[in-house]
């Protein structure tokens, strides 16, 4: 019940509530709620409230740190606000149409992390490289294999991604050359951001995962597949991902995901003790993919092998601490049908079965200049209601060298 | 020339004027410049001057982000307090007893960068591992490899580094085990702290590297090689790693290195046009590394085969951005004798051939519990005189599982 006028399938109803910072006119970088097509300035609605003073930082990390009792509290009062008629006039002004705004970063992210932790990524990425072969790597049922990324090059949505240069070495060739990528790819990704910090020395315990993690958006973990090919051996990949990786603008509460949580696929062989949890944190998302509007694929994310809370609990049994702001991507998400593949790379066979986009008559092997990826996603709601992730989208732009 | 009473075989001199952050009784965490056996407290002799509203941050980022011409202006000036005797009544006040102090993180680390630039340690690491093969992987001698690691885990010189926990298979088991890391080794790297941002998609040039870079320090990559092994195949080194790097309390600046700066060795295949700098960047400095007080390795840093100021070039050529505070360490500095090895890997050959600590008939093939490594370096300063950086400092803590 509210007194706002949502549209009927909106995916942002009062049991959403997603957080984001906003510009908009004279308001400068402000926390913001989305609902219905508008955005609550929760940094004016706020004053006045205790926990308003988390709120002024131009990003969400202050309220972050706070940790949950203060996520449940500014939940609740957000969602009586937007109820309960006797607010109306009050909130009434500090609601902005969506479509007027601009988006920024969340949040300043700390250290990003970027996982590995589909099986048919794994396996694909296997086949498309080494043509046939069909394992996973010795370790990647032992441990949510992952790797620290560039925090410094994470990038709001609708930032354009320029095409990198750098070296590559095709097989084919006997030396390496330089120049602009030709195998610039994207990855779909569900992002999960944390709130409350750890102590060095101290591993997070599984099951402590929601009293770390706020929320849940969406990155695009673009991909220079020439870079990555020459450079990653022996230490992994590195300038073929961080010339930009996209983040959506919208943290989604862990709080407004209850009815998305589903039991998680069985795991032989059983992982070791810290990575098995009282509950499962497989969440029902249903991801989509555009490229310059054309639905080229629909992942589901329930059937991830690793969970967030394993790969938090794996992140940090070694003692590494957390820091509010820390990012961390769950690796490309992708299902068993051709459809369901979250990178081009999956989606033309490594280029070698060009994915066609829609009936426009064009294909792509890896993208072209003026790409646009959109990715969206949603999940099940209350009452047969959805929860939207909005969108994480980027266009690419000419290289510069 | 100076009126302060220093040493004569300081490697502290007037020459040096490292910069860091440190607290001493009531003083809370300021900016300091270590001369002699003192430092002085910078936050406050820079009161009333125009660069004093960059010290009061309790980091040095203000500083390293306002630029090379504010970085000379500030040496300029301490340079003229410390030699003018006119400025002793006014300076002696602040100047505190180094071994009294308290050093903390010089800056807020915002990306850390890991490279892999000793041919020697390469060709080591790929022996150990691999048992007599004597080549680099094929890509090493065409570009910097590197990696990202985790920047909220960098910590001050001094701060126990607790033995890791985590997943290891040794070679001959067949199956992974969880437990407590039995093969812990240090790394003993220089570090380079860039003070002056860049734009997301545009490459640093390479002769732009002092422009860019503001000081250099002592890096301790601490890794838990059974972590590492078992982890890394295909997306680099994470757990092995992330669980703890020191940092040395004190930035050299640039401008303290001009003596120290030599030929960079010959590099076959010529590398591409953006890794040819106009000068070179190596630098002449000598490390040495103890256990538990015991001289181990004396590694030279002159003849890596990378330098700093192409490392730099290669971060950023794909267009990823430079952030104040980011910290990139050269990897493991080994040189070709025995005694010039960076690593107990390479030290102990993989354990096989335990190293003697001094006479003291102990022996080790990884780090024990309680053992204490410090990594000390100097370089060439003017007139014969030394450049000291310090040390890196840090004990091995138990286990906590």
């Amino acid at each position: 019940m509210t007194w706002l006028d949502l549209p009927a399938d909106t995916l942002f109803g009062l049991d959403n509530l997603p957080y984001g910072v906003f510009s908009h006119g004279e308001r400068t970088r402000r926390a913001g709620v989305a609902v219905g097509d508008q955005v609550l300035d929760l940094s004016a609605a706020a004053e006045g409230e205790s926990f308003g003073r988390l709120l002024g930082a131009g990003v969400l990390n202050p309220l972050l740190a706070a940790g949950p009792d203060v996520w449940a509290d500014v939940r609740a009062r957000v969602r009586e606000w937007l109820s309960e008629p006797r607010h109306a006039d009050r909130i009434r002004p500090h609601l902005v149409p969506r479509n007027e705004i601009r988006s920024h970063l969340p949040v300043e992210v700390a250290d990003y992390v970027d996982f590995y932790s589909s099986e048919q990524h794994a396996l694909n990425a296997s086949r498309v490289f080494s043509g046939g072969d069909d394992l996973v790597p010795p370790n990647w049922k032992h441990l949510p294999i992952g790797y620290h990324g560039r925090a410094g090059t994470v990038v709001a949505s609708g930032t354009p991604v320029i095409r990198p240069a750098g070296q590559r070495k095709p097989r084919k060739a006997t030396e390496p050359s330089f120049g602009r990528s030709s195998l610039l790819d994207f990855e779909a990704e569900v992002g999960f951001v944390v709130g409350v910090g750890s102590e060095l020395g101290a591993p997070v315990p599984i099951d402590e995962f929601p009293r770390h993690v706020f929320g849940v958006c969406l990155v695009n973990d673009w991909s220079a597949r020439d870079l990555q090919g020459w450079e990653m051996q022996p230490l992994g990949p590195f300038l073929g991902k961080s010339f930009a990786t996209s983040m959506s603008p919208w943290l989604v509460p862990l709080a407004a995901l209850e009815h998305a949580r589903v039991p998680q696929p069985a795991q032989d062989p059983e992982p070791f003790e810290y990575l098995r949890g009282a509950e499962s944190w497989s969440l029902d998302l249903a991801l989509e993919i555009r490229i310059n509007g054309h639905l080229v694929s629909s992942p589901p994310f329930a059937t991830q092998y690793w969970t967030a809370a394993q790969q938090l609990a794996h992140l940090t049994v070694n003692g590494a601490s957390l820091r509010t702001g820390d990012l961390y991507a769950s690796g490309t998400v992708t299902g068993p049908a051709k459809d369901q593949r979250g990178s081009l790379l999956e989606l033309s066979w490594g280029g070698r079965e060009p994915l066609a986009l829609g009936d426009s008559g064009e294909t792509r092997a890896f993208l072209e200049d003026g790409d646009e990826v959109v990715i969206t996603a949603s999940a099940p709601g209350p009452d047969g209601a959805r929860i939207g992730f909005g969108e994480v989208r980027g266009t690419v732009a000419p290289a510069v060298v």
